[in-house]
């Protein structure tokens, strides 16, 4: 979800803080005469020519003016009109700040009376999986987490339990006698496959992918301009050997050759998690990602020798290697080959990036491509910022991951201690990496001679050079954008020197 | 050729300079009684145990001492010992200068008499094409030009007689009647295949790709500190439609298929162009870029509509598309499937990257990968360095090229005129690029609204966005690397303001 439309607002919340900073969803207490609208009332106003009413709590709100301003599309905005915000906020956790609720009451017309006034919202996230208490959790509703540190850095393969989750939507639970996924798309036979059918009609094929979170490492980005979305440091990623059958193969099933293949660009994909007017959370990749089987796509149902875990799409997701985690749909439930990318809002107006200049009130998100392939990728896990080292120390163990999307090997990372004045190269420990497709990160460790401390402070960088020589900016001012995404500036960790 | 030992050098030539700057090949003016050997005496120095001594024109030297400084490794100075280096000298041009010369003198133990003082050398440049005047020359002999700005940035297609030229030795001629290249390697029929069989024996397979020096934008670097090599600017590459036959159907005529190819891991090229010592020009591309139809390798006999001039490989050369110009081997002669790399110089001791901190006296060439597929550049070809602009002009109109190997599409190339504080996405001209694999160099253009000017001046800077959403780095300083290749750092120019 983005959330531009909260600067706009900010002015009006501001405006409104001389009335008392009154906030959403409380009974209005000071003012003129409270007008009251039934719930009856209140379904008329759903167009903008009739005015846009929504209700929260006992509010009721002509959010006309905001439509357009409204982050996540006015189309979005729309599906409340008339009627009650209270579901939609219930399942997007992000509007329920003490600021989202001050800038609504500045659209405040009245008050909710009658039986719409007390009904109840049903949880949506009333049945979340638990989770290891280790994770470090940057949302409970939707759910997004990041693997500890400590796991990062020393495990080539990340434990199921500690894998950072990425979650947009409440966890779908699912039966899985009952689960099947549908294939289909211009020239292909409509399939409807079982988890039975997966498991045993098609070759089991196992591939070691590093998942990383477009939105990883986006905390930095906030020392340069802030920018809206998870505030993920370096553990929204993680790798693990995932098995399941070949798309390729799944395609090829469902009559998806040589021959038809022109007519279609692209692989969509559909999950079973949906909001709660039944969209679905949707994501897709070009045709030639899905088809070479030298590119390892596959619909997973294993993880680490186990069934997938909940919040990692059980019973079947799947793994698009060397491509950013938010195309690697989860509780896989339809496959589309088309002509068209997934219409869905994250693959048309999320995750893609623009140049610094690029701000909410101008973005124009056709000018972007979806993010697909990743750019080179390292971070320094060990050291901690802000870990204490003795004044007699002359050097320091350090280590890390670096990863590059689209199957590019990592061939150097270098770390320095003296701001880039002089590198060494750290010693790589390459994860279950084959001949020309690498699609899991490389740990790497090195050790480094302390310098003078200045201020009593030392401060590590590093930077990893991937297989076509790419390698990381200097710093993210360069390559800020609104979304906060991809962010691969070079890492810094800052000790203290006793 | 590398040139590090020239910096081991330099404190000797300093030395000498009290001396009077003496200069090799001419006879001693000064100094003791003058020691006299012929020839034959010479050539019994020729191992280390007997101290190696080479003569040039009529001077004689122990370089023994100076044998593991060779920039070019021990090995190809120990061609010369116990004889001339004059044959090398007139091979390799950039001997030949004052430096260089006087450096050897540090060396001088006598003087040449009788026969061998006055052999004549023949020009192994006697017979070069004639080139375009307005070719920018980096160097005379091999011949090294860049085409012309004006071009770049104008024309999707370079012409043929524009075409940067990056020669390692001197141009062979071959009589087209007598031309073939032999195919062989492990479990491969041995083939020899006449320039009638590549154009009636295979399609005719057609690929508009960009090629680039791996130097391209060297000249940068020398303003963080000192490369030795050809100071290259912005044109040492160019875009040119390529027709031949398809290396991959070259290769399964010779036998190589599905099965044989667990064996072979390297597609190695030797071209024609050889030293005096006999040995050619080699390179070699992984079988994965080889083999597949989809990554458009070529044994080229046309370039834009006709034959390839003899600068760029007479009759057939390899084009390699998304890999760095110096894998398409030119002059081809010679194709070996194999489990290693090329042996030659140039994959193994040249076309490779390193930390900054790493120099000539501590390299390790085994540690770091020839450079195959390259990251993303870009640069500006208009205005120009030095362009002045009145002082009532408020805007100004840049164009440029931006391209990234591996066939990796352009995405964004953006502009600015204030350091990197605001951005102006620009225009794209995608040449000739195809869905998934984009060969092709995308021209842009946009106008920049100018900012106050700074002491009379205003700096320009680009920098491109590939599909992986890689994008160059700020400065050189980070990337610099002993052999200067691959500088794709922020490209700038500064202009003046009347």
């Amino acid at each position: 979800m983005a959330f531009s439309g909260v600067f706009a607002l900010v002015g009006l919340a501001e405006c409104e803080e001389e009335k008392g900073k009154a906030s959403a969803g409380q009974t209005k207490k000071a003012g003129g005469p409270v007008k009251e609208f039934t719930g009856e009332e209140v379904a008329e106003h759903c167009t903008r020519d009739k005015r846009v009413w929504v209700t929260y709590k006992d509010g009721v709100y002509d959010v006309t003016d905001f439509l357009d301003m409204h982050p996540g599309g006015a189309q979005r905005l729309m599906l409340a009109a008339g009627g009650a915000l209270d579901p939609f906020w219930a399942m997007y956790a992000q509007h329920n700040t003490d600021e989202v609720r001050q800038m609504l009451e500045g659209y405040r017309v009245g008050t909710l009376v009658g039986a719409a006034a007390n009904q109840q919202v049903a949880d949506p996230y009333a049945n979340e999986p638990k989770r290891h208490p280790a994770l470090v959790v940057r949302s409970q509703q939707p759910f997004n987490a990041e693997t500890p540190v400590d796991v990062l850095g020393t495990s080539g393969l990340t434990p199921n339990e500690l894998f950072y989750v990425r979650n947009h939507l409440p966890v779908p639970h699912v039966e899985p006698a009952s689960w099947s996924v549908r294939v289909e798309g211009e020239g292909l036979k409509r399939v409807e496959l079982s988890l039975k059918d997966l498991t045993t009609k098609f070759k089991k094929h196992t591939v070691t992918a590093t998942l990383q979170c477009t939105g990883n490492r986006r905390d930095q980005f906030n020392d340069v301009k802030k920018v809206k979305g998870l505030e993920w440091g370096i553990g929204a990623i993680g790798t693990a050997e995932f098995s399941g059958a070949r798309l390729s193969d799944v395609l090829a099933y469902a009559g998806l050759d040589g021959d038809t293949i022109d007519e279609i660009e692209h692989i969509q994909f559909e999950g079973l998690d949906s909001d709660i007017s039944g969209t679905c959370y949707g994501a897709s990749i070009p045709i030639s990602k899905a088809m070479s089987r030298h590119e390892d796509v596959i619909l997973a149902y294993e993880m680490n020798g186990k069934d997938l875990p909940l919040d990692h799409g059980y019973p079947v997701r799947i793994i698009a290697p060397g491509i950013t985690g938010a195309r690697c749909v989860k509780w896989l439930s339809r496959i589309i080959a088309s002509k068209e990318e997934s219409q869905s809002h994250w693959q048309q107006k999320d995750y893609k990036s623009f140049s610094p200049s690029v701000d909410w009130d101008n973005v124009d998100w056709n000018s972007a491509p979806a993010v697909q392939e990743t750019n080179v990728q390292s971070a320094i896990c060990e050291p901690r910022p802000g870990d204490i080292l003795e004044g007699s120390t002359d050097e320091v163990e350090v280590r890390g991951y670096a990863y590059s999307g689209g199957g590019h090997a990592i061939v150097r990372v270098d770390v320095s201690a003296d701001d880039g004045e002089t590198w060494i190269t750290a010693e790589l420990e390459p994860v279950y990496n084959r001949r020309s497709r690498n699609w899991a990160w490389t740990l790497w460790h090195t050790t480094v001679p302390l310098p003078e401390a200045k201020d009593g402070r030392v401060k590590l960088i590093c930077r990893a050079v991937d297989a076509n020589y790419n390698t990381q900016p200097e710093s993210p001012a360069g390559i800020w954008n609104l979304r906060g995404v991809l962010n691969n500036a070079w890492h810094e960790v800052v000790l203290s020197i006793e």
